[in-house]
């Protein structure tokens, strides 16, 4: 399925059925990549700095200061690509209706709870 | 708190850069350093699997499967570098006693507070 | 079950107090009810054991462990009334859609942070 | 409070085996037993609120708030206990040195862990 959604990718065809994951992630947090794109790149850089902070010797305290900043980023940019996830891939799911919309809501409550116990 | 630590390193050999800072982390991680930049850098891999994810318009349950993994990889090492911190720094303050134990074992419980919240 | 719910929906008397609040809340845990008091009296009793384990001077770490476990057992919680109200409330409110859509995702997605934070 | 700990423990048999742990709780959270009994109370008593909530068809957001607070006020009263034990039965172990200063840390660490983790 996910192999088939990264095939319409190329041509764009408009999906329909089961190829709507594909459409329903790209109306998710497609408007928003430029800036889920520079999130991830400064998160990037925090974890490059943790690791020259070990190089330096830096006191374990101020690592451990460092290592829950990026944490609260990762989660950060986690919240954002669920809020534009319920507000796109499952409110279609929802507004279409069917076993789909089911899926769709526990596959959601599924990665809600991943994040939460993270 | 500082000041007993610096006077406790006049009677080891000298490290380079900040002596402080460098005396307080040996005690703690420095024989973990390899393993712990090695797992900072698989951490920083995936975090640029994130961006690739986000590119590749994946699909967004999976790109927050992916995140769930690296918050949780950053918080096992947060968890190693404060076993360290714990067993070295804070023992070796407690075993000298005075101020310098209290504000040592305040400042790791704050750690763990952020760790737990963040 | 949805099914049902929406049925009794209609078979149902208008509720007093805030209706629109009473019918959202409906549609969202209100079939598990029992469920969700029986496991919030679990939670209770374990809120109670923990006074117990303070008042015999039991051990910090199993208290700790007790502790954990309550927690966990409050967010298991928090996930089946978050999912429900992703499936009920939230559903609903993207159906009908308009601006009240958006503010049910924006209402969603704040009290999932609050709980990736708590 | 350390300073009073310390004393009680001058006027103390020295416990053995299993003794210990209990002595070694005591020297940890007992100077703040009627504190966290009193948290644990209103704990208890956000729980009973939660039934209350449940019973009353109260929205669903309100709820996920209060699981929230009560979840937070429990990490709190873990923090509080930990930062005790710490204080008390790792720091008289790390003192005592040996084989048991490990056990002590190494418990720690997994309790910090759980508490990271839940």
């Amino acid at each position: 399925m996910r192999v088939k959604a990264e095939a319409d990718q190329m041509t764009q065809v408009q999906p329909q059925g089961d190829q709507q994951e594909h459409a329903e992630s790209h109306h998710g947090y497609t408007s928003g990549k430029d800036e889920y794109t520079a999130r991830l790149r400064r998160i990037e850089g925090q974890v490059r700095g943790l690791q020259r902070m070990i190089a330096e010797d830096k006191y374990c305290i101020d690592i451990l200061t460092q290592v829950s900043a990026a944490t609260r980023a990762l989660q950060s940019v986690a919240l954002g690509l669920l809020s534009d996830h319920l507000a796109h891939c499952v409110a279609q799911a929802v507004a279409d209706g069917g076993p789909a919309a089911d899926e769709k809501l526990r596959e959601a409550t599924a990665a809600i709870a991943r994040l939460v116990r993270s």
